[in-house]
């Protein structure tokens, strides 16, 4: 094989498909980065068996052919070259030479047969979203999946398509984020939980551009991602998730309209005497026009007060700060609506249109206060 | 005590004095921030008994007094509280209350009296250079301080003032490096051993303007930096240093000059072949207009070319590349000058003036190539 390519490029195109690579596994294969130019193309390809990545990038293929290589240190040659064409020859024995300018590495590669390549798809049904709204909306609801693989679905978001909208949840036990996106085209209704891991590297991949387009096609196991010139194909989580409609209400006894950063930037510093581990809440006396948080620890005790619009009972109600946090920070509204029952039921923090829902289930603070 | 000053000023006095708070001490007294009201000004000290802080903010005392707050709550507290005023107050249990627009907050803390304060130092001598110097010095020179303390010497830097010509030296048994500044004052000679610990803290604080002014005083036990509202004590350390000139030479069989980016980045492409902690030399070998540097690991191997003009003999030489890269990150010149005697004997990176001077030893390759 010999190819030539701008360093650009191909720094670009190795730092994509480096997300698909496991930090941890017993077949060195999968360490590597496959370089395939067997075709009028060259295409870089990395695969854990759960997630793979490839992504295309332009250059001239002066030889044709195809080698794996540790995707690590190439990763980091690529990096340090200079700015430049880089020239990847190798030869009958798997030595790989990277030539740029006077530089020139020596490496050895494996043969690409080797390497697992990405499963071939029949895509079923595919929709189409901004890179921009995908992007933000991994970042609206990611935080709430839980990290321990004690329940595999709750690892992963539902992506739910019902009547031409799609909705992406997640839940951990204690809190569920729901986001809203209506969708251009007619699309049948589907279900996928896609695992936590894939969205949150795709999200690092994407450009973030409202013009540029993905497309997300899907089959009952895998769940691909198509935009620029670069291919994600994941494995999707099997089961059943949860009945998330159940579980959210309209009803209310006190509605509280606040100003979100007042609030976030209140709640943020409470958290400051609250250890990690600890769980201390942080308690909310709702009254008349007041939203009174306070605090206490042995590290000492806090309180604030903010001015507030409030319809219905007053309510003294504990949280988890962490999780107020986490919901207000990924809120843009300027102003935020809580909606409460009881100090012992759910709040809901949603907007008028419910292109967004944020669910939190209180502390019980009588015993913790 | 009752104070009150804004929150710019209160931020920035902590982070000041903070430098000097000990991650790990046994004496809880150490882990606090004395805030010292009970003359006509605000100023804030910390002191882990080698190094010590104080830096005076401007406020208003409303009320005389002094105490001691634990500086990592405290000092979070202060920074995320609103950009205002913030009144801080304390009772006579040691209660303080800090209070900015609505939000306050109680903490305990001691009494200020439990407190060490700096020592009070009878200046012998003193000289001034600006903020921008010594930041610049301690960058250029702290790199190559020892960092084990099996030779406390060698955790030091000397401060040798000879002819009013300050000197700041470094070495760490494998390389020198020394920087040279002109005083303008007339001074008597003197040798300083200062902490690099200290040295590193006060770079972190000196603003580096080139316009304000370090004044730099000493006893036989102790050094005093003075800059803006801050003086930094510290400890010296005890003992003879090392005898330098005896291992400066100005005889050299090689004389190369390189341009120093393009070796910089050759050298540090050429360390990702080599693991941490693996000893892998780069080889340079040095001919008629050419530089060749190489490296082999089991990773890989890696050749480049440098243009250079040389005066005297051909050489082949090896060297620890981290060595030359530290050096060569903190030289300005866009060339350098290496003067090499053989393959056994030290290479020195110095200019004209001799502003700068690093020795680095070589490694002998024969046994590790």
């Amino acid at each position: 094989m010999k190819i030539i390519c701008s360093k650009a490029n191909l720094s670009k195109g190795v730092s994509t498909v480096y997300k698909a690579v496991p930090s941890k596994t017993t077949m060195p294969i999968l360490e590597c980065i496959l370089i395939d130019a067997t075709n009028d193309i060259i295409r870089l390809t990395a695969n854990d068996m759960e997630l793979g990545i490839q992504t295309d990038i332009e250059g001239e293929i002066v030889e044709r052919g195809m080698i794996a290589i540790d995707a690590k240190i190439f990763s980091e040659i690529v990096r340090k070259l200079p700015d430049n064409e880089i020239k990847i020859e190798t030869n009958e024995n798997l030595q790989m030479t990277i030539t740029c300018e006077k530089a020139k590495f020596d490496l050895s590669g494996k043969p690409g047969e080797e390497f697992s390549y990405l499963p071939i798809i029949e895509k079923d049904e595919s929709i189409e979203i901004s890179q921009f709204t995908l992007k933000e909306v991994i970042r609206q609801t990611i935080f709430s999946i839980a990290d321990t693989e004690s329940n595999k679905l709750m690892t992963g978001e539902l992506f739910e398509i019902r009547s031409n909208v799609l909705r992406v949840i997640s839940l951990d036990g204690h809190r569920i984020s729901i986001r809203r996106i209506e969708l251009k085209d007619e699309v049948a209704d589907k279900k996928l939980i896609v695992p936590g891991k894939t969205l949150m590297e795709v999200s690092k991949i994407l450009s973030g551009e409202a013009e540029s387009m993905v497309s997300i096609s899907y089959t009952s196991n895998h769940i691909v991602f198509e935009f620029d010139n670069t291919v994600v194909v994941s494995r999707l989580i099997e089961g059943e998730y949860f009945k998330i409609d159940q579980m959210l209400s309209n009803d209310y006894e006190t509605k509280v309209r606040i100003n979100k950063k007042e609030l976030l930037n209140c709640i943020d510093r409470a958290t400051l005497l609250v250890k990690e581990g600890d769980k201390k809440p942080i308690i909310i006396n709702i009254s008349d026009e007041m939203m009174e948080l306070r605090i206490k620890s042995q590290i000492g005790s806090m309180n604030e007060e903010i001015f507030i619009t409030k319809e219905g009972k007053d309510l003294l109600i504990g949280f988890n700060p962490k999780f107020l946090i986490d919901a207000l920070r990924v809120i843009e509204d300027e102003e935020v609506t809580l909606y409460l029952m009881n100090a012992k039921a759910p709040c809901f923090i949603k907007d008028d249109e419910e292109s967004y829902i944020y669910l939190i289930l209180p502390v019980n603070f009588n015993a913790a206060a």
